[in-house]
């Protein structure tokens, strides 16, 4: 009970005195190593959720009494086509800064550079992939709900399984972006710490 | 002659003793303020370009012999309507952050925690700003191409000042961007010049 209650003083010290800058730097580097990990899950399944979204339907001919089968996937879509070319970008540099992350919680010498580094090249990546969702999520909205104003049909009501997986990229994708602007604050404000107050 | 060959020592070191962080500090916050009211003339002339695209044409209706005046204007989309509220989201902010980078330089004394905010706000502004201009993008260049996959039509063979309207806005929408992404780097950089090395 004794030992409980009070613990030795001594075992504290020697734990917590070289500990203090440590945990919190560690800290920081491990949330932003699992960031980085995060945003490679995510633009990996983005990508993968994209590219695996075919369906082919029966669709009758306008004009004609046949019915023909047509293939929806990713490629009729340049819009598409950018979402896959910006979260594959996203899923290297997330590899990349991942292992950089790792490098810098077992040589923290450089660490001030490397997290200026990662804030100037995430706020590109920020930029890049927030465009791409926004693109894609501008033209599949087009495809879920269509545009009477145009003439532009709704696709999503023969389409069920490619808009659900078009759909769910997005969102992944979405959730990327978030990450990407949580690891410019931590790297932001892991700079700022530095500074002396 | 001999008093600009060799001016007076003290003349110098007065001049040049206060003066040495001063330059460079208001180097950096002249460069902010000024992509600042840059950002805030980007946002507003993207909005006000993007309200202005109306154009009445006489179209066919299908089916019909008859021809009927329509009119083509940003609210037809949501996306375009996405895009105003982001655009005119950061041309209000422009104008608070101009003012409060103005602050700073009349009073450096709290600059580090402003340039802080302003490189955590700056990012949700980049990823609000980017995904807009992504998504009224998408749709554009489906009124501007259409997609035969679909069966979506090509607006701007018949609607051709509207979508002169739409892609200028555009445009200056990525220009918006681009700033937002070097005021980003700016802050940081400034943080990151106050580290001692």
């Amino acid at each position: 009970m004794a030992s409980t209650a009070k613990p030795d003083p001594e075992s504290i010290k020697s734990e917590e005195a070289p500990a203090a800058p440590g945990p919190r730097r560690s800290n920081y580097s491990s949330a932003d190593v699992a960031l980085r990990v995060l945003l490679f899950a995510a633009s990996v399944t983005a990508v993968v959720v994209m590219v695996t979204a075919k369906q082919t339907e029966i669709v009758p001919v306008p004009g004609l009494p046949i019915s023909v089968p047509l293939e929806a996937k990713f490629s009729d879509s340049p819009a598409f086509i950018y979402f896959i070319s910006a979260l594959s970008v996203a899923g290297l540099y997330a590899i990349l800064t991942t292992l950089a992350s790792i490098s810098i919680i077992s040589k923290p010498a450089h660490a001030t550079q490397f997290l200026l580094h990662f804030a100037l090249w995430d706020v590109l990546m920020l930029g890049i992939v927030a465009s791409a969702t926004g693109a894609a999520g501008g033209v599949g909205y087009i495809g879920l709900k269509g545009n009477s104003h145009v003439g532009w049909g709704k696709v999503c009501n023969v389409y069920d399984k490619f808009c659900q997986h078009v759909g769910s990229s997005i969102a992944v994708a979405l959730f990327a972006s978030v990450l990407l602007v949580l690891l410019t604050m931590l790297s932001v404000f892991s700079i700022y710490r530095k500074i002396p107050k």
